[in-house]
């Protein structure tokens, strides 16, 4: 396998000048066009990888998985229903539109900003503290990597050109569908979208939800096999913004992007992906990532569909 | 004329029990739906009146009407043009669709929420304390009355449920239209709308833009004229919400209205115009002051068009 | 007043060049950028006119309101309102959002395609033939014009082209706006689109409309008062598309505008205007035409805010 | 799993009195609320079944599975994407919005109608009929039912109901997605949607597409191993209009719903499942189907996450 991902590697390069780097935080837009790693982590605990294998970097929305089980987790499926929905929503992932359209003014899914942070109400705590903890400690126990924590100059990046976080937050709030403190989501969401790691964590974190909730190195059930199944599903609809569809279509891999270049896939049963290529297409995905999800996905045959 | 507003005010009390009062703050929620009063002021200086004359009311969304003026008087027409369009909408008084799908996310026109907010931004001020005072000023000129200002339990109502204006705010703010400070801005905002005035007060308000911008009662011009015209403009396009057309085909005078009850009009040159009666229909307008006007534009003739 | 037309023609072929001229139509294409005319009808039956006047041009949007005035005669206001709003759009005259996202579908006003439409729906006629000859005669009787008709080539072009008319057109009859057979409304619709005409003639129908219905060569009341009122009303709030707001606050006229670079004013109780150049702006109005009305309606203070 | 099939049948019915019969067409009007079945065919040319089996059904919607294959074999994916995108829509299956707010226009997915019009479209043949012979074979090759066809009485009602699906079609005709003719491309619409078949016909269709395109029962490779795989992603992911969502997270079967009232459903190299029961919810999709689907998917996990 090591040999395919480092062909794979390669041949992604070819495309990443194409793109475009997100820049609207000073920290993302430092990041190299040219920068292309993955890894793969087997549930059955191997680990190959190839690339540009150790960069940290920002995981920006990929955090929205790590939030969403904490709130399956705390509310579980109906309860986290009656404030969002698991529907593709076809639009831009900060869009407002459909919040007012839609009857009930329910995000639409827990992956598009608006249903990440009515989601991110769903995680009980008694404090901001509380709620940003709990997310962490998903992330350092399905990373076996306990030094992970939110970039503190990032974190302060989001805050400051935060405003249309601001805007749908408030929005929710009016709309009764946020009932938490408004400052007190938006400090937990700004810090879970800050938080940084690399390819092996986030190949790690992708093979727990592969192998069904349960940690491929000790055996334990961190997320329980029906929640685990919901955040697969939920991935697949909903996981790379309005490209989820051909990328369901063309990898049928469940999986979730970030504009930090980031994009974990969870392949049930055989192995969770990471890759890395800051390089985004217009739909804020990376460019590498995709290419590299497709020539896996084809090779190992990994479509759920 | 007095016997001609008496009668009309008897007429128009017939329909107000089909209507709604603005429940969204409590002290609007006590309202009597049977309220109904008109106060004509005429540009050479009369003052005729009917009905319950004697009520002090929220001058709500009417308030959007002054905040034009200071921001036309500070910023001039082109300049705001730039952050706010003046075209009518078409929507809710508090969408948030379009400034999303416009291209530059520009509110539609000053009389929208999104608007209102855009307009304050544009009048200029060191903080929001100088902000609001300029636009109670204009109030207090406009009405002869130094004693009005703003009730503190309507003010605190609207910075309580006041969550989809935070959102209309920092959107504006993230998409660059709004410059200043969100809260600083919003607390000019909500101290406005919650202006207290009598009818007699919006009657004499009404007659200075009738007026060419040119008080009545002292000869002193208070706003150029020109600015007078843009403002009479405005309301007439987009002065009832999503009611404005109709009310231009059946009444055709440049008017403004608001969820305490309030409507002005300014039949140019000839009279200002203030009804009051709480009982809304379901465009927000006040159902005895859109049919006071339609008996008032026809007997004397009023339309503009 | 000649002297101020010429020099206002003058002025106004400055910034022409920028514009654009509408193609989708091969005929409407050849026009040429740098033509420019004014006509101006007094109510007192004077006629002065500038540039080039001697222009046949196709009178596209500026038909909508013919329809409309036959539309009001043979079904009256209330009736007219069932199908059609008079409610400003804030959208492209071709929008379908609005008709779909309202809650009865009513197209906004009769001057957008769909509310045009549906507005011709509303002429009375046993067929197609009939409808269109109606609408016809109003344009003759109020040019003192019998030679004017339609041009073949344009109709057939627009029938061609018009699909997402079609597209409009069975939405309404979908929704139950339209009752009538959709290819005869339609029929009309290119029809009349297609109609041409020159300076002197739109000068001569835009009199009628500014003498309250009241032919000034022959003094025949042929459009009733009240329904006069009504269609200035909507040409002074949807005239210009979504450039109507702004039109009304820098010139004040009830005015309409085509494609085909024509725009009609009427300044109440003073003169009809009409202006042709076919450069156009982004929002489909011609810019010699508004620039025209801008300076006339200053000098002239033609405003009715 | 007979004995699973009639409890699964008998509990469903507990909800179906409900919900709401599809009733724009007479003939779908007449369908009897408590009427429900169930028929499963499995990959190894089992087939079971339970409920009410013997009725013939109008398969409306699931007819857009089978012009998605004729179009996939006749184009190739990339061709069909020029003209329909793959990406689940959040919106009602007959909007315009998406259509027009969209940069290229391109409908959102072959599953709804105005992506379904489109995918006809790129069906190859010299005309209407030789376009619905194609889609009919297929049905009758992937049913082994060659008296298989569509209801002469229903396809006239879609005709004559038809107006949305024909403002639909000359909207994809101005924007220049539809190359076809109209009226053809909307006969063979009409034409598909009023086939008619039973439960076992569409267990068997499904079984197809779950056996990775091989007929069961024959072994001949009927659709590619690749198109199938694209067919069941789109059903995954908006095979149940806006519901697409919550069937993947709670049965997780690629499936495709019909407001005749069945619903198709793909295990991957398990079986393939038909389920009918006219009582809809309030997104169009079969009340009873959705909960037999559920049990099933549990019962034998099924769910592809």
């Amino acid at each position: 396998m090591k040999e395919f991902l480092e062909e794979t590697v390669h041949s992604s390069k070819y495309w990443v000048m194409e793109g475009h780097i997100a820049s609207y935080i000073p920290r993302l837009a430092t990041a190299n066009k040219k920068h292309v790693g993955i890894g793969v982590y087997t549930v059955d605990n191997q680990y190959h990888s190839a690339g540009d294998t150790n960069i940290k970097f920002s995981i920006q929305s990929v955090c929205k998985v790590f939030s969403l089980i904490c709130a399956l987790k705390d509310s579980g499926l109906e309860k986290l229903l009656m404030k969002v929905d698991v529907e593709p929503s076809g639009d831009r992932f900060n869009s407002l539109v459909k919040l007012e359209t839609m009857q009930n003014h329910r995000p639409l899914n827990p992956f598009i900003n608006a249903g990440a942070i009515a989601t991110i109400g769903m995680i009980r705590a008694r404090n901001a503290e509380e709620r940003f903890n709990k997310v962490l400690q998903i992330l350092r126990d399905m990373t076996n990597n306990d030094n992970l924590t939110y970039n503190q100059e990032v974190y302060e990046s989001e805050k400051e050109t935060g405003d249309t976080n601001k805007a749908i937050a408030y929005y929710l709030k009016g709309a009764g569908i946020l009932e938490e403190n408004v400052d007190d989501i938006l400090d937990t969401y700004f810090k879970i979208c800050s938080m940084e790691a690399g390819i092996e964590d986030m190949a790690r974190a992708a093979a727990v939800i592969a192998n069904d909730g349960s940690i491929p190195w000790n055996g334990n059930q961190l997320i329980s096999k029906e929640d685990t199944k919901i955040v697969r599903a939920i991935m697949a609809t909903s996981g790379l913004y309005d490209g989820s569809g051909e990328f369901s279509v063309k990898v049928g891999i469940p999986a979730k992007s970030g504009v930090g270049g980031c994009i974990i896939g969870a392949a049930p049963n055989k192995m969770g992906i990471a890759t890395f290529g800051p390089s985004l297409n217009e739909k804020g995905n990376s460019i590498a990532g995709i290419r590299m999800f497709q020539s896996l996905s084809k090779e190992y045959q990994l479509s759920v569909f």
